[in-house]
């Protein structure tokens, strides 16, 4: 017993790493097992001491594992894994469909009550962070409205497409805010804005050798859904430009309210996030919360919980009077 | 019975006329009553449909206040006012003497708890929102520093300091954060910086028709304690522009956390107001603390908390289901 709180990953990808990552960052956390769909003997960790684990044999860890941090992906992974594990272990997850959120919501409610397991769900900055600071906007400021703006960040479904265009080698496309957008709600103008309004698609392409770039271009700029109803830009690279400026998955964004009170007072409120790593800053989200779950299911608090119901000072390692004495 | 949630307002200050218009913005809420140390006769409410009563008659509302939002000042009235009206009420203040706070904590939970009722303490944005941006810098991104920057804001103390001097016939101080500073520290260069290396102090002054300019200036910029140790401007201005210009309580200001993550990427995470008027937005995150004290009395939660105790979920008048389908 090391007094620690007893953490196991499912699925190490990018976020499982950052998972692993984050843990080490913390001392009142221990890393017991990763536990993956490949085969052990595969998977290397940042930390060799370590155990990786068939993901076939979780159920072995239940008296070993606090809380099982669940950083499989939102589309096939967590629907099926969230319930599974929810069953056994107070779990912490990244579930981001946000139409779909409410119907894994309730399943996890019902799953993890049954178990007397703790399970927050729908963890990181969107959702999570950014939908904390969209409640408190509202709630504080009724008579305004909320911004969300995303960017400048690294866009993988987008990169995927822009990847998959005739005379394309290699690519990434960023989704940024649109500056004078930003600056209007900045000052309090309250603008009607849709998505494609707010945001501008960068493109770094790596042509073919003997590639038409006029083509490229219209092709991405053209293409339904993705870039079309958009301000779209496509800048030529080479494949040294990529490696060397575009291989961190950055992101960020910002959430503003923009609230009147009074007799025609503005209030203006901004939550900006400025990220080099997307996964790892999500992975750090993910992690605080295993804390959280812990707690809530000592204080026997079972179920699935969100963001908002979740008092965050037991995101902290401190005690509720430190906390009281350092940070308020 | 209508159903709302019936609040009372101890003290009708800049604040307590801030939570009576909050309130007017919220349709869950209704404003019971107001109590004043005043003569009742003599206080003007915005809405005049809204009972006056003297604050020696408060305890006969006992039965018809869900919950009482103390409007006095921190120095002398919320450390008396908060034990007596605890001890019969839910109770919502924005005590603020930060040093002082795990005492007023500790009286407020006993008498609270004795009385079963609810107090949620120093509530407002600093303590509040900032010291909650402030625990979940350091909680998610426990390896890096937070930085708390105020202004641009109207400063009381330093305000009033000015006046006193000779030749002084009115004047407002502003705090501005450094810009170079700021911009350090978003770039992420986590700098050591004092209070002083990050704020500047700007003050407005209409002289008296004789007096002697340098003179004032001098004696503002060598006062000890308030000027001597800071980056100080004084500029000098006419009575219209002062009445024009220099009438709004605006403040702001803005916490970050400069964190890192894996192997050395940089997670900048920025949490900013912009308020016309200080005394409104204080008001405001209040009032939506009322409903939370409410809600909180209701499951049974009595005793004192502070933000970092309360879900954020509880601020908003929208069920967990709404909000997770909206706001999530």
């Amino acid at each position: 017993m090391s007094g620690k709180i007893r953490i196991g990953i499912i699925g190490y990808g990018n976020l499982g790493r950052g998972v692993e990552s984050a843990i080490m960052q913390n001392e009142d956390l221990e890393l017991v097992a990763v536990f993956s769909r490949r085969d052990p003997s595969t998977v290397t960790l940042l930390d060799d001491r370590v155990k990786v684990v068939s993901i076939s044999e979780t159920l072995n860890y239940k008296s070993e594992i606090d809380v099982m941090i669940l950083c499989g992906g939102s589309a096939t992974d967590l629907p099926e894994q969230g319930p599974e594990f929810a069953a056994h272990f107070n779990t912490i997850d990244s579930f981001d469909t946000h139409a779909k959120i409410p119907d894994y919501f309730a399943v996890m409610d019902e799953v993890a009550k049954s178990s007397g397991k703790t399970s927050i769900i729908s963890v990181g900055w969107d959702p999570g962070m950014f939908s904390m600071n969209r409640l408190l906007g509202e709630a504080i400021l009724p008579v305004g409205e909320t911004y969300t703006f995303w960017g400048k960040g690294l866009s993988q479904g987008h990169s995927d497409a822009v990847r998959r265009v005739d005379g394309v080698k290699a690519g990434v496309q960023y989704t940024l805010p649109m500056e004078e957008a930003v600056n209007r709600v900045r000052n309090g103008e309250n603008p009607e804005l849709s998505t494609k309004e707010k945001h501008l698609r960068q493109c770094y392409i790596v042509p073919e050798a003997d590639a038409d770039l006029g083509e490229i271009e219209q092709t991405i700029k053209t293409m339904p859904h993705y870039f079309a109803d958009y301000q779209t830009e496509v800048h030529f690279i080479t494949e040294e430009e990529l490696v060397a400026n575009h291989s961190k998955m950055m992101h960020g964004g910002f959430v503003i309210r923009s609230g009147e009170t009074g007799n025609g007072n503005n209030q203006i409120v901004e939550y900006s996030l400025k990220l080099d790593s997307n996964p790892e800053y999500t992975a750090s989200v993910l992690t605080a919360y295993a804390r959280a779950a812990y707690k809530m299911n000592k204080e026997g608090s079972a179920g699935a919980k969100t963001a908002f119901d979740v008092p965050i000072g037991l995101l902290s390692p401190k005690s509720p009077a430190q906390l009281r004495k350092e940070l308020l």
